[in-house]
């Protein structure tokens, strides 16, 4: 791993995997063929590229039955525990309508109320990624969704990962259709005859889902499309260089277009975790996807001072930020921009991404400045209300008919003064 | 007006205009130009489209004080009034960070701050909107956004308005820049010599302006790109045919694309409605611009029932939605989405647009399904912390590995169980 001196252009922007014309072309026409031909499309493109004939997309319950059978009652027992944590968290997220009272009985107000129907596309392929299904369910089922679809492309089988199928049974979530692609985002997106449409649709997929999500996005509500996973480590000397090391590794694992950075005030410490992530990558199952990642994206930053690791941090707003120095909580006063923090030596990243309760899904590519991580919010919304009286309407009607005047909306004034034109009040 | 009968295809969806390649090629020059060239750039741009040569972009402590100077005392007075409610109603939406105990001093939190630094766009032309300060401001100033930044083209003498001035005078902000179009949005998102950049823009402009915002989006974040205004009447034979026809074209004069309808019981009302609209119509100074409105999207939708009437309203989910029913409040019950609701006889739009507290800027084209009025949520960032003691770590670690080598992730697992390896724990 590269350790150079820390400068003021630090940055961890990559360049976003988007796809190239010819798979937007072929997303678009995926679309715009379930749009019009519906479950028949869904079935034709789930054979072609997923290579099953489904009579059916609707996973049954004697599958979910079958999955639970099968599944280490240990694991199970985890996901339970995972599934408590995140719920408590998210329960603290919950939002109340207000009303303000005006006068007179009139009242403006702001009414809090779940999305109606939401959509979960959770990835298939080599792995299962049920902690993808943990962290995507409990925000929605928290907000009060009433209707909650995952979708999840087959194996050869025509199944899905135990693991999946397991997670969603502990939440209680019944609706699940072996459908994946950009087929799977046009079902959700405009509904065919098995699948009703819904309003938003979250989770990450491979290329072909991202490009989906972002064409259909206006129609439905997408989450956001998250980059390549990022880890910032702040540590001191106090630190230990394996630990160190280990954890910037469990992010490089992910993808070879991941980011691991280290920033340090000790040169000594710099050159202790780039030997131990060397001695740890070439044990490592997935060592071919970190160490691209750790070559191409991976550095060891070495500062004068902490108060410029702090700067640099602030401006990089990663992903996820680990600090393990001498006084940890203090420095995470001071960071102003970051997904998650994770603090001092014990809160290693794996715990967020998988048991303590928080969200996974964090804002990526220095979003952080001005993005969160999925939370509660995104699956309710907001309706104004606004109930004037008549002696309310009486007090200020001519100020709202002065202001619309000033802009050049005389409609609008009109609107406002009409409620007086039967009683003879300023008839235009 | 149109009177026809209420079907179950009933939609608002118009084209959104999102400008053609030619448009789109201009904004990428110019947002390459003022990257590269900074303040220079913007200088020429505006003098090529505004039509005036800058030499200095931000409006002088002078200029404020003149428009204040000239400014009409009562219009205000009502603009205070409305900064007033508006503030009011927006402190109700501040959030707290919270923390959830776990054990042994370990905890896990969501903080909430705001962001650091937002532009707002006002848009110019023959108009002024000092509204769009009001409701784009004020919830940034209740979120605690420091550095709130207002930028918009200067008319052919080099001046803004003097209402916008005085708007964000009463608001006290000071940092405001005669700049617009896309170089406005380039210097917001890139920042130049003179202008710092933010962290999100929003507000309304034309489709330079919207292009801009679109293309800029990921550096920086932005608010909705809005759609043409619409306004759904519910009313029934209780109703007043001249009021529904004043607000149907209050909202038919912003845009020949916007959308006014009236959902009605009554055949009867429905003609009166119909008569009343075109002959105010015929006394509006903006008759071009509403009667296009009207002829294109405005119809007047005879139902069957009144469940009839919100079965559609809920599929349309309205921008704006007025009930002025014989039991406004009961309706207003059953309408899940709407972007914001008007209850009863004397709660006319623009009441809204101007003065009760509410936000103006909402979500138009049906996404009031899953979309908000703009608020104080649109201003803060929330940061995950987590924060596990050795005693806390040691209970949940296994459980975490495990989680993570279900998933195939070994790196997960080892970098949570490094913490173990000094005490020749699970060394792999």
């Amino acid at each position: 791993m590269q350790i150079v001196s820390l400068t003021k252009d630090i940055s961890l922007k990559r360049p976003l995997e988007m796809g190239n014309a010819e798979q937007l072309n072929t997303v678009k026409k995926v679309l715009a063929d379930v749009k019009k031909r519906g479950d028949q499309a869904v079935a034709d493109y789930s054979e072609k590229w997923d290579g099953v004939k489904l009579s059916e997309f609707r996973v049954s319950n004697n599958e979910i039955q079958e999955a639970l059978a099968n599944f280490d009652s240990e694991l199970k027992t985890d996901m339970e525990e995972a599934a408590n944590n995140i719920r408590k968290f998210h329960e603290m997220q919950k939002r109340s309508s207000y009303d303000v009272d005006v006068k007179d009985g009139s009242f403006i107000g702001q009414r809090v109320s779940p999305l109606d129907a939401v959509g979960l596309y959770v990835p298939g392929g080599s792995a299962a990624y049920p902690s993808s299904v943990l962290m995507n369910v409990i925000p929605a089922q928290v907000a009060g969704v009433e209707r909650i679809v995952i979708v999840s492309p087959p194996n050869e089988k025509g199944a899905l990962p135990d693991a999946v199928l397991v997670a969603a049974s502990i939440l209680g979530i019944e609706e699940i259709y072996k459908v994946g692609g950009a087929q799977a985002i046009a079902a959700l997106a405009y509904g065919t005859e098995s699948i009703a449409p819904v309003d938003k649709i979250t989770g990450p997929g491979n290329v072909f889902v991202a490009l989906a999500k972002r064409e259909v996005f206006g129609e439905v509500a997408i989450d956001m499309i998250a980059g390549p996973s990022e880890i910032a480590i702040i540590a001191d000397e106090t630190a230990y260089a394996d630990e160190v090391a280990a954890d910037l590794l469990s992010q490089a694992e992910h993808d070879p277009m991941a980011c691991p950075i280290l920033l340090t005030t000790s040169d000594l410490f710099a050159q202790k975790v780039a030997v131990e992530v060397e001695k740890q990558l070439l044990k490592l199952p997935r060592e071919k996807i970190a160490r691209a990642a750790v070559e191409k994206f991976g550095k060891i930053y070495v500062a004068e001072t902490m108060t410029d690791i702090i700067e640099a941090v602030n401006k990089l707003a990663p992903e996820h930020l680990e600090i393990m120095t001498i006084n940890p909580h203090e420095v995470a006063q001071k960071v102003r921009h970051a997904g998650a923090i994770f603090i001092g030596r014990y809160s290693s990243e794996p715990i967020g991404d998988y048991f303590a309760g928080t969200n996974h899904v964090l804002p990526t590519n220095s979003t952080a400045r001005f993005s969160s991580p999925l939370s509660v919010d995104d699956f309710i919304k907001k309706t104004s209300i606004i109930y004037y009286t008549e002696e309310t309407w009486q007090q200020h009607a001519a100020k709202v008919a002065r202001l619309a005047r000033m802009e050049g909306l005389e409609a609008h004034a009109r609107a406002v003064e009409s409620r007086g034109w039967t009683k003879g009040m300023n008839q235009s």
